[in-house]
């Protein structure tokens, strides 16, 4: 509902003419517009939205409902100005419970994951979801679907006249990280045709600039870019800040950047308003162990900046950047009643939730009947490789019959997204290149699992120490194709077949047995269950990888990186093996 | 021109693939997005915006310009949130000479005193004028025309279909000032309609609430208002800024706020980026005296205010308001080039003036060639009674035939709105009521020069002090109906007669010669000459009243709002006599 639909009612509520539906009463109020902690407040809700604040008896009625927040304090709901619902291997509805719990009522996701596999549909059926949520669901429009054009295959493509039509639908409010920064600066015409279909649309144009000269990040920004997440250093913030782009500081599972950062806050003292605070990527375990935005938050105040500040840049800095802040991101009349009550303002950890007007989370639970979301059944069936695959599938041949020979591998690091491409001499044996398991080269294959194809490539991984048996993931940044991985060829073939047939998740086989698998069978990216059962499987899973001999963290994180062929040095697509640098199929 | 349009080619300036137009070095920005003074830097400018900040050698090239902005400040350009054109009496196209000299690159204008002469016509004739000129013209479309429905008659109207179509022209940005807020508070169907109109335009609704009960001020703000300028005290302004209201802090001619309302920064030290300072009403001789923006910017920093946070407030926080700051009110890139470069950030007096990338103003004068803008002849004749007046129209009959009559009189204020009820017994003559020049009781005339309808209401007025002659104005508050007040009636038809043949002003005159007269032919409220010539004008207008007898300041002022029906206690309109207090004609 918007405020003209209801205007005339809240403002009767105000008068004391018509009751209110909820008071919150003697509570301090966060009010991020003044930078005050205002004490002893009331906030009169009517229809979803705050309709007076101060003193507020003469809008209680017999059937108003109170909420005694003496001691406590009331902020606006956080919001989460960029993140990927995917990562987190939730459905947006799991995802939405998980969130409002932790004081979050507003996010803006930007769901390119799904996009790779199922193109507008995708966008549209997750964007869909999230708007019968009590949780407010913003979507940037994915920008770069695919991600690379001679390099691999995803499921589908986003073009400039889709990304108009989308940036249409109500609650789509720009366009989705730029990641291709080379492609803006270089004039690519699908990179400007879409920022002009934005600017056109007067919507935001959300950015990704990790690194780069200081001539390419301003061309950057010239296009129309306005925010960039990728910053993890305190010269790279306040050079972007300076130059007129919102900095989103982002903590989740991966990118921990607040610590650096917030610097440009705590000790350059900058003005914080084109500041907000994201999580971009955050996994279950993370959202269990630390949280969501609240976190961000926390993670600001725990190094220096005042809590009020670190609120502001979580709500109302976030509104203003999208202009939704005639609606959400603080308390004030004619605003929606996203409100979060709590004890401790360091803490960030809200025990009652009010997402339009509506009390949803008590003390760490949602309380309210939930709405679900049914996906069509292809949706749930997106592991397509159009037979049923072998031992033989995964036997590469060698043009020797027998003898060694030299091959390209792919060596992974730890914790990061970068490969390392070496040389290695292995034994061929009837015209196959055997792998070497003693000396962690094992098979790698990434099979196209959206076009029945039957494209498989082949290749050799290191560093995963792998000692029996077999991995596969359909999650694989960033088309999403299926990644097999082991130490023999019956249960990689098992390992796919079962991905195959149930559709999709990250899974651990030993001699025919399943050991461990998270079941992902929405687009092969996402489960279906609640975050507890999320969390425990993936544990499970994280525990086999260690049992087959790996003792990475978070391994499967690492593994469901090894396609991403915008990242150095080298990678598998479904076309074959991908020198980054060289920018070839090798 | 949009970013999408020159995106390309400024991306190319940028990497120096292209050469800029203009390049401003060496300067000091004031870059109030972080709130630094960041020394030594250059802004490359192309095709009007901003391409490149910091060292900007390799933008340049044989074409482009170079201004050595060594030891001094490049600032924004100032933007008023909140003006009327007409009180400066100057038209748009004068004004904004005046302003850019003195570094206001932008205005948001609220023409409601044109649109009581000519309504729809008159918005949209100011606004196009202001669309062609280097100053940007933004133009808030008035709401409250006319201001009452039952005292008096303006020369039009506007109703919420007309203000839904004015919103959709290209730099309308929102509903002018809602002044009447006791009709909002009480739901008025019009005001009502007007808000929401402009809530589904998604455009901002300005705002105007002088006084009222905290309840009152809620339910106004619930309504969609979104601004205030009437705030004259601090505790005021923390209240409604604190309840989510941009307040807007004026200093014009009559209303200097900031003083007062600036404590909120400076003693409060609440957060600014919901604070404005505007201008409002601003007469000739103040812009020549003491400035525009600029000099509410100085009055604030006079007050205490550090001088970037005061140029904030008069840049980006306007900007950021309205919806504008993709495009204006900071050094950015992707920013229109409006900059103003000035050697004392305290003075803000600049010396040169930046508009969409071209150096209109240099030591203070306009160095471009300037356009003219001509209004249709009937918009210079607006002054239509019907018929030529002569004495017989300014006698006041009463029902006696002789003797002595109480009648009301209206007392003026002095540097007030406000006006006072007496009663007075005056001598009746031949059944006609007789002044009392010898104790200041003197004829008061509101002729209706809208509508021809022949309609002229008679009273008396005291305060004015005059002891000969007579004065008469079409600039007459609200309504702007033909006001004449004097010592005896041919002199009265003298000067109603003269503005009639003259297309309007204010003007005196005494035994049939004109002592002093400000010709304002644009619908009998604006002249056409320079600002010059019109303060040399005023200054002589304002003599000539003191030798008719009358020491007050500046009284044509006072002159002009003694038809201001909406402000007690007794008012003449063209009606009759208003007693304002019971809401009826006396």
């Amino acid at each position: 509902m918007d405020l003209h639909q209801v205007n005339r009612h809240i403002m009767k509520v105000a008068l004391g003419a018509i009751k209110a539906d909820l008071v919150v009463k003697h509570g301090t109020i966060v009010n991020v517009l003044t930078g005050e902690l205002i004490k002893d407040q009331d906030i009169a809700i009517s229809k979803g939205w705050i309709a007076y604040i101060g003193n507020a008896e003469h809008t209680i009625g017999p059937s108003t409902e109170i909420i005694n927040a003496e001691g406590k304090y009331i902020s606006p709901g956080l919001i989460d100005g960029h993140m990927h619902v995917e990562s987190t291997m939730l459905s947006v509805t799991e995802f939405s419970k998980v969130a409002l719990i932790k004081g979050i009522t507003s996010i803006m996701m930007d769901p390119h994951e799904i996009a790779n596999v199922f193109g507008v549909e995708g966008v549209r059926l997750m964007h869909e979801e999230g708007q019968r949520l009590p949780l407010k669901v913003f979507t940037t429009f994915p920008s770069c679907v695919p991600a690379t054009d001679d390099l691999e295959d995803a499921g589908a493509s986003l073009d400039v006249a889709q990304i108009q039509e989308g940036l249409t639908w109500e609650n789509v409010i720009g366009l989705g990280e730029v990641m291709n920064f080379p492609g803006v600066i270089n004039g690519d015409a699908k990179m400007l045709g879409e920022i002009e279909a934005t600017l056109k649309a007067k919507k935001t144009i959300t950015g990704h600039f990790p690194d780069g000269t200081d001539q390419m990040l301003q061309a950057y920004i010239a296009s129309g870019v306005t925010s960039c997440h990728e910053t993890v250093t305190r010269e790279q913030g306040l050079e972007k800040l300076r130059l007129g782009v919102y900095v989103m500081i982002r903590e989740g599972s991966t990118w921990c950047d607040v610590k650096e950062v917030i610097k440009i806050v705590t000790e350059d003292k900058v003005r914080i308003d084109n500041i907000l605070l994201v999580t971009d990527d955050v996994y279950p375990n993370t959202l269990v162990d630390k949280g969501h935005v609240n976190h961000v938050v926390r993670r600001a105040i725990e190094e220096g900046v005042r809590p009020i500040d670190a609120i502001q840049m979580a709500t109302i800095n976030v509104a203003r950047y999208f202009n939704l802040d005639h609606d959400i991101g603080s308390i004030a009349l004619g605003r929606k009643a996203d409100l979060i009550i709590m004890k401790d303002l360091s803490k960030v950890e809200p025990e009652t939730v009010i997402s339009d007007g509506k009390v949803v989370v008590k003390k760490n639970k949602i309380i309210i009947d939930y709405p679900t979301f049914t996906y069509p059944p292809h949706i749930l069936d997106s592991v397509k490789v159009g037979k049923t695959l072998n031992r033989d599938h995964f036997l590469l041949k060698s043009r020797a019959n027998i003898g060694s020979t030299k091959v390209n591998v792919i060596k992974v690091i730890e914790n990061s997204a970068r490969t390392e491409k070496i040389q290695v001499e292995l034994q061929v044996n009837d015209g196959i290149i055997q792998p070497d398991i003693a000396n962690d080269i094992i098979t790698l294959a990434c099979i196209d699992r959206h076009h029945q194809s039957g494209q498989i490539s082949l290749g050799f991984a290191k560093g995963f120490q792998l000692k029996g048996g077999a991995v596969a993931s359909t999650v694989a940044h960033d088309s999403h194709n299926l990644l097999v991985m082991g130490t023999n060829e019956t249960d990689m073939a098992f390992a796919a077949n079962k991905l195959v047939e149930t559709g999709g998740g990250m899974i651990v086989v030993k001699d025919g047995d399943v050991l461990g698998f998270v079941r992902m069978p929405i687009a092969g990216l996402m489960s279906d269950q609640p975050l507890e059962k999320v969390v425990k499987e993936v544990k499970r899973l994280d525990e086999r990888w260690n049992e087959l001999g790996c003792t990475m963290n978070a391994p499967f994180m690492t593994f469901s990186l090894i396609a991403l062929t915008v990242i150095p040095d080298i990678r598998i697509s479904n076309r074959g093996i991908v020198d980054v640098v060289e920018f070839k199929l090798i």
